[in-house]
């Protein structure tokens, strides 16, 4: 038992140093994109990349599959449940699929990742598909290559979804969201039949530091810690984790858009929240961050959308939005308000669409990610397959490729498969685990109105946050909901709230 | 010579890594004194100290040694001056010194040193040297320890002299510290028998963003690129560099005094303006950071007193902060508001020093350093030794040991030795260099009197900030000066500028 403790204690000081230099190119991450000057970046690139690669190569040493290997009688010996089992099996799942990616093709995936990157973000605002096409083509076989570390798959993209989903593949993620979509396109197709709403109340100017501080008023009091975390400014919203005890979240101010700030605030506290609730006891282990893509979107979503975009949200905070508003809001009713932040409508840009639409824009994207990794799209020919697919399942077509296929990050920052699905997972499971939130605590919706917390956020701490990854999201969803992933919450979410709003 | 440049090449990867560990170290210590909330210091500690444990491994990694053994005939090939010859000649040094200190006591000495800089913050406020004093024992002892591998030395505190101020002893710094002393007595003496000057002009309210307005705009003027830099604020001000391209600095400001901001601002722009003028070829070598502690300050030295406490910079720069200021500043004449940022006097606290009496309790420090080294003075005895040295030296007695032993940072934050020499070699140095500066551009006077400094920015880069580290201290002393170390530049700068003050 002694050798055992010594064992178990290795492994976790070993992937203690992998975590706190994995936490460090963080910081210098999160440092690049606040405060860092121009003239940083070289040096910055090069800073970040040792750390990873001493991380990776701490982290895929032989002597942590021998510590495994010694310490699997013991991971047996322990019921499912327990911590230490948890953590063995979690490292375990990681390193197996680790040590199957060499060293060699992952530094150079990680280099061309960042020119690609680099190269899209001047072919972007030049409208210059043709500039990251060949990028793009040697992006893709990357891609493959990667997946084909992982043989036996059923979908070559599998591997790739597998790693940001675990337990979901091509077919599984297909079959749900061709469920969706037969629920999705009526109900847009509905609602967009009338008129659209009128959110010119949010296009009007609004100072940045007022913006900033109701934002900042309303997450204090979902619990997120500012103790443990701060807010800065970025071009991209974000959230990152130093440690359990430093979990930061980023915000873009529009000053003529009301809703930039407030909601990417909202969402990225989902994200913190979570972070900011694992088990202390698990810092600096594979333990300590969110278990999946979906599951972690599904945070983020619960208090962007089912809190701080619902009617009883805004019962309680719309006054206090206009008293710090009242040249903007005071002649704007509520109602008016909270038809603004829920405007429907059929646009081009993914990360502007609302609740009902925006579903669609990610499995436009996961379809043609599909299709490029099977090899029946070509890369030359996605910025046609992109306005045909927008056209066909959305019904408008993008004056050009910087609101097509040059708008998302994602493929240009590395990697072509995998990238979309946990967006639309996770809208999905935030109905989901909110309905059993709701059943264990009717209160919730009052307490919402009356602008308290507590309660939900307690119940999300005591049922997800907590585990950080102690559980799969395939076993989460289970312990959480009974069953496995289920669209028919999100489907009542939105036949509810929607209905409602248009009179359906 | 293919193999020769196979191993330089080498040897700059290797040392470039450790570079470039080190400066992702500093990034998370520059966080973690401006913006990492309180629940981050925890991971902090850990995250900081492996990044620290893993360049000094890849440091004093027997290959670097088999390496400089290989080049040392291509070295000895070399001119003197050829910055690959002074590349091997600085690792080599650098590396002998490294080498000799066991890892297993460094990182004793790092905890001990983490640790008695913890308690210090507590009992610094509760003026309880006792609760210190066992700390202070351990640190001693560890800072012999640390002086008894470099066997061979005259006095036990020159290999720590050494570490700051490479080629300095104690004898040598004795000597001209004494030298030093005779002159700065009298004159001490002779300004404190007149009334002191009237620095209430100072101590009125000054909004702090206006502060630090006015602080950027001179510094940006000084030739400090906020490019490749950025300020901050702290509690404490500090200079930090991550590359060459990315040299920060902070500052602290205090609302009811003018001063803290200002000069600590103009201070620091000095460091910052050396590292960012360093050849940008060094970039992460050991070439690339300011050659030693005493030159280093020797620039802050000069761009805060020489330059931003001068009457001709005033005389361009006061008009414009008294538009900054009107309210404050209005009724008080150019000749006032000189004084006042000129005032001398006894006083308690080395970093609220006048530039006259600075150096009196630098060399108080120093010679208690001397003293406990070599066991003639014991750690329990401290407070009495400083309160009677401040007495004897300086006039005046702290009521409290917060205002006396307890007051500095550097003995608690684990070293006793080589800790404070520098900041008066840097004033000395200050003026050494700035004489040269004039000699070769007698016009420097005038163009500071027209808020221009180009041409001393100038020639302090070409003659010192871009060389880095590649000339030792007394080597690049030489060079610039024709000759070593030399007070009387620095007596004949006071004399000049004080005597016109106080009418000597």
């Amino acid at each position: 038992m002694v050798k055992t403790d010594d064992k178990l204690n290795e492994l976790k000081t070993r992937m203690q140093e992998v975590g706190d230099l994995n936490s460090a190119g963080a910081v210098l991450s999160w440092d690049q994109s606040t405060y860092m000057p121009a003239g940083g970046a070289p040096a910055r690139g090069r800073q970040m990349a040792i750390l990873g690669r001493i991380a990776q190569e701490k982290f895929i040493d032989p002597a942590v599959g021998k510590l495994l290997d010694d310490l699997q009688p013991y991971a047996d010996s322990l019921p499912y449940d327990d911590d230490n089992a948890a953590l063995i099996r979690a490292t375990r799942r990681s390193y197996d699929k680790a040590t199957k990616v060499p060293p060699a093709f992952l530094a150079e995936y990680y280099e061309h990742a960042a020119h690609a990157y680099q190269v899209w973000t001047e072919a972007r605002p030049a409208n210059d598909f043709k500039k990251v096409q060949p990028l793009l083509e040697k992006t893709l076989d990357m891609s493959r290559q990667l997946a084909n570390f992982f043989p036996g798959y059923e979908h070559i993209a599998d591997p790739l979804i597998d790693f940001a989903d675990y337990g979901m593949k091509a077919a599984s993620v297909r079959k749900v969201f061709s469920e969706l979509r037969e629920q999705l396109v009526p109900l847009v197709q509905t609602i967009t039949a009338q008129a659209a709403a009128d959110d010119s109340c949010l296009k009007q100017h609004f100072p940045e530091d007022k913006q900033l501080e109701f934002g900042r008023m309303v997450i204090q009091k979902f619990g997120y810690d500012f103790n443990r975390g701060r807010q800065d400014k970025t071009h991209h919203p974000f959230e990152t984790k130093f440690s359990i005890g430093d979990v930061r979240i980023t915000t873009r101010v529009k000053e003529n858009d009301l809703g930039e700030a407030l909601f990417s605030t909202t969402h990225e506290s989902g994200h913190a929240m979570y972070e900011q609730g694992v088990d202390p006891s698990y810092e600096a282990s594979p333990l300590d961050g969110g278990t999946s893509a979906g599951v972690h979107e599904s945070q983020s979503r619960t208090w962007e959308n089912i809190v701080s975009r619902s009617r009883p949200f805004w019962e309680h905070f719309y006054p206090e939005l206009q008293k710090t508003f009242p040249k903007q809001l005071d002649k704007v009713s509520l109602d008016t308000f909270y038809r603004a932040i829920n405007k429907v409508q059929r646009s081009l840009i993914r990360t502007d669409a609302d609740e009902v639409t925006y579903n669609l824009h990610v499995m436009i994207r996961f379809e043609l990610e599909l299709q490029m990794l099977e090899g029946t799209l070509a890369i030359k020919d996605l910025p046609k397959a992109w306005h045909a697919a927008y056209k066909s399942d959305i019904g408008i077509t993008a004056p050009s490729d910087v609101d097509g296929c040059l708008q998302d990050v994602h493929w240009f920052g590395g990697q072509i498969g995998g990238m979309f699905q946990g967006y639309t997972l996770g809208n999905i499971l935030s109905a989901q685990f909110y309905a059993e939130a709701l059943k264990a605590h009717p209160e919730i919706k009052k307490e919402i109105g009356q602008g308290k917390f507590e309660t939900l956020h307690t119940w999300l701490k005591d049922n997800i946050y907590r585990y950080g990854s102690k559980y799969t999201a395939p076993e989460l969803i289970e312990r959480v909901t009974g069953r496995g992933l289920d669209i028919a919450p999100y489907i009542q979410y939105l036949r509810a709230k929607y209905g409602e709003l248009y009179k359906l």
